[in-house]
């Protein structure tokens, strides 16, 4: 372990979040907010001056390609440290006086999670608002991605550090140069954005809750400058363009470019595509069907609540347009069920990904078949392409450590005392960084009540999910650390 | 698929299972019955006579050799038919009125399951009672590795049927001859029963309870002949009694031949004992500590309600000694933990099986050192021997068709209207042959308050569990049927 080869990047990552804080800083001065400027300012002069003094004193510490296990250690250290000095301004201006709420709160938007410790959302200063949504944005295309493509410095190694920190068993190399497929897939994610701020401004949103909504709904992150979340905007028009948009985020960015460079026909050969469609319009009808044979909501609300839902379940966004919890119980199992999924590899969202779901049936319809013929030789094709074992395995384990961690941390809310239910499905939706849960952590509430210790826990919960696992857990075995 | 190869042996089971309700109609006769000693003995009749004459006129067919596909359909259409006919007497003689429930309650039995319909336990007939556990022991060792050890028509393929029926993913032969293996195997199990209801009796129970009881032990099952199951007797020397018997019951049974053959020494070789008894250790001291800091009862009581319980669900026996829902939340915690897990292969009892879950914790492990060292080939080894690429495939394919199996029954439960605790848990406790579970079927209730449908749905679910998934899945795919 080199420690000096991951030290340079890391104080970059954080010079860079703290430049990034310039944003928040001009909201902040525009609404006229002097706590939240003061706060603002003084974390990001402070971080700024100090991580550039460590950078100058490093300047002739020569940089090292880094390998494997410095990616790891890279990637978990900074999602750490990023969540940290990214919680100071709520901490200092008083908007989240308590620093494990601070911390939690940023780790939640971080890690596009959504899930919030806010009581009273409206009453905290715009700009922490916007600042809020913004770790979303930075978070879910991933903050190293964006430090890959921007910095000519992370190149060397870059596609170790994209492995460790992309969503989805595989990276896909949209170019062969590894910051060049970092800045594309950045610049598809900024169009989205712009594109739908524009749209959700169009249709009657302030530039404010525009942008707040469009960083919130394309990295699948969840987090509302209302407290009814999109509900409080009350237009259908806006609730239809939020659903396209988590829809297009739970895709494979890949794919999105390219329909951009003209290759349309191409997105539909992808099984994972396939799927992740057919699931959002069979359990949207079945909850649209539930909902209006049950005289709940009238046929287009119905409809339109259905599809915002689920949409907003399975991408791991975790808006809410209405109480789930008041929903028949047929509903909302077919949400709880939506919570194991997760979009598509390479996308935003979380969760266990639909392609390794679709490997693993694969695979036991193959072992189905191996029963009957045991001296057949099975191969799994998905896209025409064989699926080598070692994915196989690779995947396995992860579905099984990521059930780990679901246990592992149900059983820590379990231990706070907390009810069967609420421990299970916060253990869901922070691991699967979906955000809002059954229970006690149902749509309209929040997880304010949790006790300290528990939310630091919940914290770890949520980064070791957005990093699916593997990244943070092999930190924690003994051959990682041997020579 | 030929067929007239399953029709001998399948007739000839249906003969041997009415042979058996002789057991229960000597009961009746004893404690003198009329409704139930008619019922018997018509059933009993009539399904001798019919097998028998049908036996008579395929005399002159020539028995194949069993093959693969054929003994998945045998062992599949044989757990079927057997509890078709033996819910014939629970509901000819008016003590289930209800078909559907008296077919549920007869699954239940067989699949050593323990979830009861029953209201009122203590108004059936003793008869009946004797029957419904006796239905639990000839399913828990598996009623075709009997008739595989009895019968020599069925040493032929024999090893086939007992890898459909038996649990776990390998078949310990004890004995190069398969005929032999059963007969070993059904004697320890004979005999651990007759030791069970003697030691029961010496206790203070009646002889009916003590077999009843020990029946429903041995088997991992869980019926008992009293509406408060076994807490009815207030003894806590009744209460280790089955501790420990349910302790055995869910261990190897090869490791009990091994002891009984003087080769104690080689049981501490395996790895899937010590983790079974070091959970049963860890999580009963958990929950006595949880318990008796709570004061909620005494020491000592903690501490056998506490071993009681976690041997309970872990082998998926089902019996209860106290309303553990009404226990802390991290108590019902680990209870619910456990369902997921199940006893060791080779044993009577039902879930995933512990040596799964070793196997797949070691390729987690695996996996995270090949994160660190991608070129290295790894090698699973538990008890020294090398799991093959083979095994670990089928395992997670059996841990996926699993849970898929587990959520398809949430999916059912959910649609019949049940909350979504009440239906996950029906789901886990019905799939893993558990028995109780948590929400609306807890220890204190039953399953009487589910739509007829759903007994049905449920009734395939615990064979289906049971049979370990694969055995009836296969038959439902095309690979299964075609030439």
């Amino acid at each position: 372990m080199n420690f000096s080869t991951i030290l340079k990047p890391l104080i970059i990552i954080l010079f860079f979040v703290a430049v990034c804080m310039a944003f928040p800083l001009l909201v902040a001065l525009y609404y006229d907010e002097p706590a939240a400027v003061k706060s603002f300012f003084s974390v990001m002069i402070s971080v700024a001056t100090v991580s550039a003094l460590i950078f100058y004193f490093l300047r002739n510490l020569p940089i090292h390609r880094i390998a494997i296990r410095e990616s790891f250690v890279l990637v978990a250290l900074c999602w750490f440290s990023i969540s940290f000095i990214s919680a100071l301004p709520f901490y200092i201006s008083g908007a989240i006086p308590n620093f494990s709420e601070a911390f939690f709160e940023t780790v939640s938007g971080f890690s596009t999670t959504g899930a919030t410790i806010l009581t009273d959302i409206e009453a905290l200063p715009k700009s922490m608002l916007f600042w809020r949504s913004l770790t979303h944005w930075l978070g879910g295309m991933g903050i190293i991605v964006l430090a890959v493509a921007v910095l000519p410095l992370l190149g060397v190694g870059g596609l170790q550090l994209l492995k460790a920190e992309a969503p989805g068993p595989t990276v896909d190399k949209v170019s062969p140069r590894i910051s060049e497929t970092a800045k594309i897939l950045w610049g598809i994610y900024i169009g989205m954005t712009v594109v739908e701020a524009m749209l959700l401004n169009f249709a009657g949103m302030s530039y404010f809750d525009a942008f707040v909504h469009a960083f919130s709904t394309v990295s699948t992150g969840g987090f509302s400058s209302k407290g009814d979340s999109i509900a409080a905007f009350k237009s259908p028009l806006i609730e239809w363009i939020v659903i396209i948009f988590m829809i297009l985020s739970g895709a494979s960015f890949t794919l999105h470019y390219k329909v951009i460079t003209g290759r349309a026909r191409q997105i539909f050969k992808s099984t994972e595509l396939k799927v992740y469609l057919v699931i959002i319009l069979i359990v949207s009808s079945l909850v649209s069907l539930n909902l209006y044979s049950k005289n709940i909501y009238s046929f287009s609300n119905s409809v339109r609540y259905a599809f915002f839902q689920v949409s907003s379940i399975l991408t791991t966004t975790g808006f809410a347009t209405a109480d789930y919890e008041m929903w028949p119980n047929f509903a909302q199992f077919l949400l709880f069920m939506l919570m194991f999924l997760g979009g598509c590899s390479g996308s935003t969202s979380g969760g266990i990904k639909i392609i390794r779901i679709i490997t693993l049936m694969k695979l036991a319809i193959n072992e189905l078949k191996y029963l009957v013929h045991p001296k057949a030789i099975m191969t799994i094709f998905i896209d025409g392409n064989v699926i080598k074992k070692d994915m196989i395995y690779s995947i396995s384990a992860f579905v099984f450590l990521y059930m780990c961690m679901v246990l592992f941390t149900t059983f820590v809310c379990a231990v706070s005392g907390e009810d069967l239910l609420t421990s299970f499905t916060t253990a869901m939706t922070t691991v699967g960084n979906v955000g809002p849960g059954f229970g006690k952590i149902g749509p309209t509430e929040n997880f304010h009540f949790f006790a300290g210790w528990v939310k630091w826990f919940l914290s770890a919960s949520m980064i070791i999910g957005r990093l699916e696992v593997f990244t943070v857990m092999v930190i924690f075995t003994r051959a990682f650390w041997k020579k």
